[in-house]
C-alpha cells in the first residue's frame, strides 16, 4: 500500500499539474513523503467530464448494485485497515483506538446507506393512477420519485479524516443515491485520502462500475473552489471552516447556473447548567463537560464551547474542579500547526477582552520530562459573566480546539439576553433536574429555534449514526438547515423528485412500475 | 366586500406608508377604484415582528389545529367567492369560468394540505430508542421530526391571482407546516390580494390564531427586496419572472445569514413530435398544441413554448394547420400591459432573427367588429431550423403569452444537439407512437436531467394538485430543483429537521412521545 501522492482521476493515478506540498506529522513536525501535487485546472475538467458520463450509467443501476459497491468499498477499506491506520496516525496524530473506531465508522455509514438504498423506500415514489372518467376533466396516471443530482464534490474534513473524508458521510449518501463523487482531499491527510480513493476504485473495478464515479483531486482553495464553479457540478457537501464554507457558498450561490452547498462549518454547541443539576450533579457535570471539551483535543464540530453557569458557591466549586482536570492534562498535538497557532491565537484574543478571566493555561509545556508534541497544546477555558458576553460578539464565536468559554449569569433574565445573542447551532445541551423542569419548558421553545439537535443530561460530542439522527442547524453552523449530514436522513442531501405523466410500464423507471414492489410508498 | 387599497398587517388595515398605485381593467385600460398605497419599511418590520411573535404560538399548534384554520380559509374564501371573482375578474381580465376553477383549486389545495397535516405523516417521524447496554458505548433515545422554518415570504403570482397568490399554494403549504406567512401582493391584482387577505383574518379570527400569522403588503420590488432581506424572515416562495426570481435569489444568498428562496421562473417546456407519432396523428396533435400554447392566453408557466418536429411534408401539413388555428382566433387579453408590451417586443425580436420565419400575425386586429382588448393580442409561432436554434441563445428563452417556436429537424443527430443547448425545465414532452419507442429510450435520460415532470402523449398545461406531482425543475425553471411547489410534496418547503436526545416524555413534542400514534413512523 504505497502513497504516491498522486490525484487519481476516474479510477488513473495521475501527477498533479499544479503545486507541490506535503504531509507533515503534527508529533514530530517532519514531513511525511512522498510529495504530493495539487490538480491543475485541465485535471478538474478531465474528472468533471468523466464523472458525468459515469452519471449516466451509475445512476441507472438498481438500488441494489449501488448497496453492493458501498459494500465493496467498505470491504476493501477494511483490507487496508493497518497500512490505512498507520498513515493516517502519522498524518493526524489521532491515536490508533481513535481511528480503529473512526475506520469502523466509516465503514459502517457505508453498510448503513447500502441498507437504505437496497430497502429503497427512500425514493417517496407517489402514485395517482389516471382517472379517465373524471368530471370536468381527466386525470392523467402520474407517478413520482426522487433522482441523483449528478456529480456532487465532496471536500474532506480535518477532523474526521476517514468518518467525514474521501470515503465518509457526504460520498457514502452521494453514492447511494446514484451521484458520482469529485473528491477534494484535505490537505493535512492527502495519503490518507489517496489509500481511501484507491480501495474506492478497487471496489468500482470489481463491481463493474464506470471509474468515473469517484475522482480524487488534491489542492488548496483554488481547486475547491474551481470544482465548485465547475459547470458539470450539481452540489457540494463540505464540513470546515465557516470562512472557507461561505466562500464556498458564495461561489455556489453566483454561478450563472446556482446549486447547493451543504456545508457544515461552525458551532459553540452552547451548554446550559441549570441550577438543580449543579446543586445536585455539579462534581459529575464538571467531569463530563472536561471530558467532552477535550475529546479528540476539542476538535469536533459538536465540542460544549460555551457553558451558561448560574452564579454563586457551587459555581465557584465547579470552576475549581474545571480547572483541576484542565491542568492535569498532559498537552496534547493538534490536527496540524495550523489549527494550532489558530487555537492559541483565538484564545489570546479572548483571554485579552475586558471581562474575562483565562483559567487553565493552554500554553504546551513537558510534563514528567515527555517530549512536547510539535503542535500540542493543554485545554483550558475562560469564565465571564452574561453582561460582557452580550456586549461582545466575539465571545460567540468558535474556537476549534480544546478550550470553551464560561458564562455566569445572575438571573433568568441574563440568560435571556444571553440567548437572545446566539447564532444558529448544531447542538444545545441542557444540565437540568426534575426542579429545573418548569426552566426547561421556558427554554425550549428558543433552543428549538436556534439549534438542530438539542440534549438534555448528556454532552453534545458522540453523534450517533442512525435514523433519527440530525447533524444540522441554522447558519452559521450550516448552511442549510434543511438538511443533515450525519444518519439516514442524510440520503436526501443529494436527491431531487421527477414525475412521469402518462408513461407505459416498459418506459418507467423500475420503482415505478405496477408490479408488486415490495417497498412501501403512497398510492 | 369593499377594497379599501390598505395593508392587511397582522390582521389589522393600514394604509400603506409608501407610493400610491392603483388596479387596471387589461380589457378596458381604464383605472380601477380604490387607489392602493406600497407597505414602508416600518411596516414590513411591524408585520415581521408579528409574524415572528405568532410563530412561537403557530407552531405549536397541533396538527388537527393548524387543518381547521386552513379549512376555515377555504371557507371564509368561499363565502365571499361572488365580490372575490367579480373583482378579480375585472383585474385579471380572466373569464368567470376559468376563476371559478381556480377558486376551487384554491380551496382544494388547503383542503389538501390540511389532510396532510392532520394525517401527520409529513413530519418524518424517526425514534431510535436508548441501548443503554450497547458496547463499547450505549446509545442515547434519539429521536427527530420536522419543524416548520419560521416566517415566510410569499410573492404572488400574476397568472395565477388566487391559486398561486394570497392564499395559493405557497401560503397554503407554509401555513399547514407552521410558518406564518408574510405576503407580498402583486401590484396586478392588489383588490384581489385584499379580499383575501381579509378572508384569511376572519378565518384566524374564528380559530383564536395569532394575527400575525399572515400579513398582505403592497409594493414593488423595493418591499419584496426589504421582505427577503429582513432578519426574521426565513424562507421565500416565489412565482414570477426569471429576471425578479433571480434578484429575489441574490438578495437572500447575499444575507449575513442566507436564507432559501424556492422560486419558480422561466421554462419553455419544449415538446418532441416523434416521427411515428407526427405521421399517426398529425392533426390531433396540431390541435391539442393550439390549446395548451393558447390556454390561459398563454400566460401558463408550463405553457408549450418550443416545439420540435421533424421535417417532411407532414411537417408542413402539421405548420399549416396551426397556422389556421391561430389566424382565426380572436384577440384575447392578456393579464396586463406589461406583459402585453414584452410579449410583442418579444415575438418581435424572435422574427426578426436570421432564419426564424413568422407564421400567423400575433398583432390584436379587430374581428366581425368586436371591440379590441387594452392588452390584446392573438396567438402566433414561429419556425426555424435545428442549426440556427444551436446558433441563437436568444431562441431558447421563455415567451411569455400564446406564442410558440416551431424547430425542424432532419435527423436524430439535428436534434440530439438541440438538446445539449437546452437549460433546465419544469416539463418536457414527448408525442410519441409505439414506433418511436426506441428513440423515446434514447431521449428519456436527457430529458429526466432537464426537466421536473415528463410527459408522454399530453401537453404540458394543466398541472395536477396530487400526491405524486413534481412542478419544479433544475435551473432557470425554479432556483432550487429539489423542491415541488404544486402537490402534496409541497410541504417539504418550509421545513427542517430537529432531533431530541434523552428528553422525557413530557418535555417531548407530542408527535415524539410512545403513547400509541396513529402516525407511520420510522422507529
Amino acid at each position: 500500500m504505497t502513497v504516491t501522492g498522486e490525484n487519481i482521476l476516474a479510477g488513473v493515478p495521475a501527477m498533479g499539474a499544479g503545486k507541490t506540498f506535503s504531509a507533515l506529522n503534527p508529533v514530530t513536525g517532519e514531513t511525511l513523503a512522498p510529495d504530493f501535487r495539487e490538480a491543475a485546472g485541465g485535471q478538474i475538467d478531465e474528472a468533471a467530464e468523466a464523472a458525468q458520463r459515469a452519471f449516466q450509467s451509475y445512476r441507472r443501476l438498481s438500488g441494489g448494485q449501488r448497496a453492493d459497491f458501498l459494500d465493496e468499498i467498505a470491504a476493501q477499506i477494511e483490507a487496508v485497515a493497518d497500512p490505512l491506520i498507520a498513515r493516517c496516525g502519522a498524518e493526524t496524530s489521532l491515536p490508533v483506538a481513535r481511528l480503529k473506531g473512526e475506520l469502523g465508522r466509516t465503514t459502517g455509514q457505508l453498510r448503513m446507506f447500502a441498507g437504505i438504498v437496497r430497502d429503497g423506500s427512500w425514493a417517496d415514489v407517489r402514485i395517482d393512477r389516471a382517472l379517465p372518467d373524471r368530471q370536468p376533466l381527466p386525470r392523467p396516471d402520474l407517478r413520482r420519485m426522487l433522482l441523483p443530482l449528478g456529480p456532487v464534490v465532496v471536500f474532506g474534513a480535518s477532523n474526521f479524516p476517514l468518518a467525514f473524508s474521501t470515503a465518509g458521510g457526504d460520498t457514502a449518501s452521494a453514492l447511494a443515491v446514484g451521484c458520482p463523487v469529485l473528491f477534494k482531499a484535505h490537505t493535512a491527510h492527502p495519503g490518507t485520502c489517496e489509500l481511501v480513493a484507491r480501495a474506492i476504485g478497487r471496489a468500482a473495478e470489481r463491481c463493474q462500475i464506470a471509474a468515473g464515479v469517484f475522482s480524487l483531486l488534491h489542492g488548496g482553495p483554488e481547486v475547491g473552489l474551481g470544482l465548485v464553479r465547475h459547470p458539470l457540478v450539481t452540489a457540494v457537501g463540505f464540513t470546515g471552516s465557516r470562512h472557507a464554507g461561505r466562500a464556498l457558498f458564495d461561489a455556489a450561490a453566483t454561478r450563472p447556473v446556482p446549486i447547493p452547498v451543504l456545508a457544515e462549518m461552525s458551532s459553540v454547541n452552547p451548554l446550559f447548567i441549570l441550577p438543580g443539576a449543579l446543586r445536585a450533579r455539579e462534581a459529575a457535570i464538571a467531569q463530563g463537560l472536561a471530558a467532552s471539551v477535550t475529546l479528540g483535543c476539542g476538535q469536533f464540530c459538536t465540542k460544549p464551547g460555551l457553558v451558561f453557569l448560574p452564579e454563586g458557591p457551587a459555581a465557584d466549586s465547579f470552576l475549581g474542579r474545571l480547572e483541576l482536570v484542565f491542568e492535569s492534562a498532559a498537552p496534547m498535538p493538534l490536527l496540524t500547526i495550523g489549527i494550532q497557532r489558530a487555537f492559541v491565537a483565538a484564545q489570546a484574543r479572548i483571554i485579552a477582552l475586558p471581562g474575562v478571566a483565562g483559567r487553565a493555561s493552554t500554553a504546551a509545556a513537558a510534563v514528567a520530562g515527555a517530549p512536547v508534541p510539535h503542535t500540542g497544546v493543554r485545554p483550558g477555558f475562560a469564565v465571564t459573566t452574561a453582561a460582557e458576553f452580550c456586549r461582545e460578539p466575539a465571545l460567540g464565536e468558535e474556537t476549534f480546539g480544546p478550550f470553551t468559554l464560561v458564562v455566569t449569569y445572575a438571573s433568568d433574565e441574563e440568560l435571556d439576553n444571553c440567548l437572545q445573542s446566539l447564532a444558529g447551532q448544531l447542538t444545545a445541551t441542557l444540565q437540568a433536574d426534575e426542579a429545573d423542569w418548569p426552566q426547561v419548558e421556558e427554554l425550549l421553545p428558543r433552543l428549538e429555534q436556534m439549534a438542530g439537535r438539542l440534549i438534555l443530561n448528556g454532552f453534545p460530542t458522540g453523534v450517533e449514526v442512525c435514523a433519527a439522527m440530525n447533524h444540522g442547524g441554522p447558519y452559521p453552523s450550516t448552511t442549510d438547515v434543511r438538511f443533515t449530514s450525519v444518519g439516514g436522513a442524510a440520503i436526501f442531501r443529494f436527491v431531487r423528485p421527477i414525475c412521469y405523466q402518462n408513461f407505459p410500464a416498459n418506459l418507467l423507471p423500475e420503482a415505478l412500475r405496477d408490479a408488486l414492489s415490495p417497498v412501501p410508498r403512497l398510492g
